[in-house]
């Protein structure tokens, strides 16, 4: 029976493992003192702070150099090495070295984020939802209320402003950062030596990857001038090593009510599985057609087979049912301890609203997901058109009543993706789109008169085809024209996937509307259950994640598994111990390169550890620090254990893996000749 | 807009292509004449059919000597191959070749069935049936009547007998089959080679496979004597030549009204794709892990990729508007004809008897298919458990009230399976098991009462863990033991996997008696429209396909595919020359064995061929013959353009594929050093 730690019935400082997601605004300094004897003092946080940075794309890294250098994992980095691919170049599969400044490559996309700072702004949300205002009425003047503060900060400070919901709607707050987006490719390995073990060892322990990639950060042409940045420790950590986590977790559920999550277990979680499941078989069959066709699919296949894995470990954490009656007996335990407070009749009421939003969201999230999250049209062509479709629509209404993407604030942003120059490939195009259409018609049904109107009376792969040939949409000059022309030029265009976006979004935004009037009555009811929860149980505690700046604290530590134990530490010995043992059989091979090489490196260099950092999916790249803010590490996954953490922590066998420091080192040097990069890495300054 | 032949309307000798699969006791003698000039005598047929052959676990073949000598697919025959393999040999991966007959390998537990005779049993079927029975009431006195007809011919002839319902119940013929059970393994190429292309050339065309397996029956230790055999063509065909396919096509669907074709395509067939998807990347995923993984997993995953691509085939044909708008038009007409009949209003009426029967059937589907299908159970045992379980209670039972599986006439087949020494894997029964009781847990929610009492308070992963290491089903002689032994034997042995099969008993059984009432309500409907089909448009016709020996009649013909003219052959040399554009490359490899003596066969020789018999999976190994009735290929696969001939034939783009008998000889000879085979081939006896 594994043990479940429940931060909702979790006193304050109770002795509760390494658990926390914490806020840089509500570092758990008492805590950090009481349990690790450390003193997290404001410049020990605003350092680490200003030296993280959330990758846009989906990821975290950090600066490593006074002159921009920054790191991050491979698979964050995949995104923009699959966008600068070429038939010819395969960086994804081959990997990138840039052997002088001349060589970095620009990114196509790629926005980096750094936290300046943050502020509660809460109150003056709250103050602007009129008082008994429905569901509907209130989300509207929220998003208002919220777009305001967020143009205001931007026009006053130049900074990205966004206002974040936390606590499930129980808080907001103001997030300013500083934005790059000229960032360049600068060191990236072979994607097999990042990914060695390939699915078969992704989410487990132990483990051999070198997942890293370097980009450098520009301004004005040059290399970015960087106060902050994480000096690099040589020799990584050692083994009960105090370590902090500072990334961007996209999101977790651990505060979501039973009804909630039964809603997760029972059809969010089965639904995504199917489609990613489908989608998996497809991009397989597709690869194993060509070389190029596997190139064209690689980033993607990936990023599939990963969350399939992980939502694979997450659902199986919700059908365990230690863990689903821990949250129920809290759940029971918390409702008791209202039923006997004066103020919890309004939080116990909470969860029957809530009850309530998630049955009728769960009517209609098939829909939903088909539709406004657009799983029956899997093409980087629809997202564009529906994106020009809705910007002439959006941008001529009032900031506050527009759709959340595209208000003002968010509007370099939206624009940077609108026009990215990253590769579409037809082909590829058809096949997601044909087989996304198929989807649509099977769970909405073919005589479903939308769905009829959608394949206009031809087959899916049919539509598909006829629809990627005819589209402009792929040519950025085309979309710059439409986006500049607006609701006219875009009608004007009678662009067919721009129609097809048409022909659907009247049903989208219906779906839309009711998912955030839903959310909104949802957030009112959270935050309902946060106010009494504070009440009763005090307020230092953390909100579930956000894609927002947290800070994780744990130890390295290994666990034991079916009765062995596991160490923290792997080695480069024990790589090629593993590459020998499999024959060198993918996904188990060494590249030509390490071959070759292979015994240049000191066998007992660490190359992977665990820790018992509180991570989750969006952490991959966030630096590991010591005590003394070094970087130790990189973290590049959670074991399988780990994937339940998304609705409550244990660390009986959930781990954080990261790469150490000093397997990044030896490898630059010893294995890819990059003397240059590690002279920086230790020096903190380009030597170019 | 392809054109789709639609059987429901077409009046006999009409000119409709080749489209037919024909019974061997109604062949279409005047439409053979009339077309090609054909003469179908009694002898030529009967020989035909006696030399045809069913493989019980799925697919076709045919004796090719005197010896007893019969050849199938490779991947018909790599179940057996499968089951014969060991971590030291794997058969199915390096194929197998017997140089003496001691080194032929007895099959665990293949049995092929050689069709006798025929006989129509329609009128004592229905007599039996008494008037204005409920469906339910028909139902029980159909299984009586048809488990004595069979009974009473096993006890006569001493021959498999089979009563098959034809036209969806529009008659019911007595089938005798010789019993072969005693089958050895002779010849196999490697895997690679008899599916070269993999996946992504499955089912399409040019295509390049040696998909060939070849075997040899016994009879009392000894190789069968064999009468009726086909002589082999070294030569194969020439382009434009009759050519007739005698096989057993396992199930059409192309009589069924529109009502049951929505529903195969809205419900039936995406919930099928989403159950094999999942497999698919389940046993990919796994496979990866080891190379004794993917060789367990193999035959496996090649039936649900190869499921999943058929599948996914039929289900675009479907979604075709001009398949289904032509089925809905033709269903319009005949109602029309219907309505201005005077005998028309009971198969007018039968239509919506159908349509109602098909609804309750789809709001039991999902169910249906978890417990009664045991798709929420994958594992050989959960197979067995349940068996052994159902045998202890139904052979109890009178013959003519159990269910149809236990009834006196099949036993032998069932001991057959029941006790096969068939290897099966804990590790690959965890894995499998574990992942679709997460399924049932995802299809019927986590808190429906009987999935809770399924997986007893553990996840269920832990719970497949605990069901395979504790049963004892996976021992030989412990099933034979209960069997033996009878209900009260199963009670007493509280074996944990037969207690779940058990504990799901009831609803089972429930869902199977509602599937039965509703199969016989739609049979008795299907009936009336067939008799009214027979009085208005002539009775000339074949019945949807039953894995019951048919007759194919084509030509081998070439096609135009985007206005590319395809040739019907592919020759050693072009499958040379796409290993070699493939850069050798999987699935584009050639084995060692392959690259080492390429050069030693004439590149000219026809490799596959393409003809426009009617044919569909179970066809698979069906033996090509010509005029002369001699071997001139075999089946092995239809391209893409087939798939929907589950519901329509057209012979515009839809071909039938075939391995050249011509590659056969050359292959054993050069590159196999199988001489005395090819000699058997060419001469019809052993030399051994």
């Amino acid at each position: 029976m594994r043990k479940w730690l429940l931060i909702l019935l979790m006193p304050a400082l109770a002795a509760r493992a390494d658990e926390g997601m914490w806020l840089f605004n509500q570092p758990p300094r008492a805590m950090l003192r009481q349990r690790y004897q450390f003193d997290a003092t404001d410049a020990w946080l605003d350092h680490l702070q200003k030296s993280a940075i959330r990758f846009n794309s989906g990821g975290s890294g950090s600066f490593i150099s006074a002159d921009g250098l920054l790191i991050s994992n491979h698979h964050v980095g995949a995104d923009a090495l699959q966008k600068l691919s070429t038939p010819q170049k395969n960086y994804v599969r081959d990997g990138f070295y840039a052997r002088s400044p001349a060589q970095e490559i620009k990114c196509l996309d790629l926005e980096l984020n750094v936290l300046q700072s943050i502020q509660d702004v809460t109150p003056r949300v709250n103050a602007a939802i009129p008082k008994d205002a429905s569901a509907s009425a209130a989300f509207a003047a929220r998003r208002r209320i919220i777009a305001e503060i967020e143009k205001e900060s931007l026009d006053q400070t130049g900074l990205r402003s966004d206002v974040v919901t936390l606590w499930q709607g129980g808080a907001f707050h103001l997030y300013r950062y500083k934005r790059y987006t000229d960032v360049r490719l600068v060191f990236a390995p072979e994607q097999q030596m990042a990914f060695f073990g390939g699915d078969p060892d992704n989410f487990e322990f132990p483990r051999h990857d070198l997942d890293i990639c370097l980009f450098r950060a520009y301004e004005n042409g040059h290399p970015a001038r960087i106060q902050n940045f994480l000096r690099f420790s040589p020799g990584g950590p050692r083994e009960d090593d105090l370590v902090f986590v500072a990334g961007h977790p996209a999101s977790t559920s651990r505060l979501l009510t039973v009804a909630e999550l039964t809603a997760l277990r029972d059809h969010a979680l089965p639904f995504r599985l199917t489609k990613l499941n489908r989608l998996e078989v497809l991009l397989i069959a597709w690869s194993a057609r060509s070389e190029e066709n596997a190139r064209r699919a690689r980033e993607a296949l990936f990023g599939v087979a990963n969350s399939r894995k992980a939502l694979d470990g997450r659902l199986a954490g919700l059908l365990d049912p230690a863990l689903m009656n821990a949250k129920m007996k809290a759940e029971a335990d918390f409702k008791a301890q209202l039923a006997a407070a004066p103020e919890g009749s309004a939080a116990l009421a909470a969860y029957d609203k809530i009850a309530g939003a998630t049955k009728i969201l769960g009517g209609q999230s098939v829909a939903y997901n088909l539709f406004e999250n657009a799983q029956g049209f899997t093409s980087e062509c629809f997202h564009l058109a529906r994106t020009l479709l809705r910007a002439g629509d959006e941008r001529s209404k009032a900031n506050g009543e527009r759709l959340r993407e595209f208000s003002d604030s968010g509007r370099l942003s939206l624009e940077l993706g609108l026009f990215s120059e990253k590769p579409i490939y037809p082909d590829l195009e058809i096949l997601t789109l044909g087989d996304s259409l198929t989807f649509l018609a099977g769970q909405m049904g073919g005589d479903d008169p939308l769905v009829k109107q959608i394949l206009d009376g031809q087959s899916p792969r049919q539509r598909a085809r006829q629809l990627i040939d005819s589209t402009r949409v792929r040519e950025v000059a085309f979309r710059r024209g439409l986006y500049q022309g607006g609701a006219t030029a875009v009608a004007a265009a009678h662009d067919p996937m721009i129609e097809l976006a048409r022909l659907v979004d009247a049903r989208s935004r219906a779906l839309r509307k009711e998912f955030e009037t839903q959310t909104e009555a949802k957030q009112q009811a959270h935050a309902a259950i946060a106010g009494a929860r504070n009440a009763l149980l005090g307020t230092n505690d953390y909100p579930d994640a956000t894609f927002t700046l947290r800070l994780a604290i744990g130890a390295v530590k290994g666990y034991q598994d079916n009765g062995q134990a596991v160490p923290p530490f792997t080695t480069f010995g024990t790589l090629l111990a593993k590459a020998a043992a499999m024959k060198n059989r993918p996904p188990f091979d060494l590249t030509p390169l390490w071959q070759k090489r292979e015994s240049r490196v000191n066998s007992k260099t660490p190359l992977n550890f665990v820790s018992t950092d509180d991570i989750i999916g969006g952490n991959s790249g966030s630096p590991v620090v010591n005590r003394e803010g070094e970087f130790v590490g990189i973290i590049f996954d959670g074991n399988l254990p780990s994937l339940p953490w998304d609705y409550a922590y244990s660390d009986e066998q959930g781990r954080a893996i990261s790469v150490d420091s000093a397997a990044i080192v030896e490898a630059l040097g010893r294995i890819y000749g990059a003397k240059d990069l590690q002279k920086e890495l230790l020096t903190g300054r380009s030597p170019r």
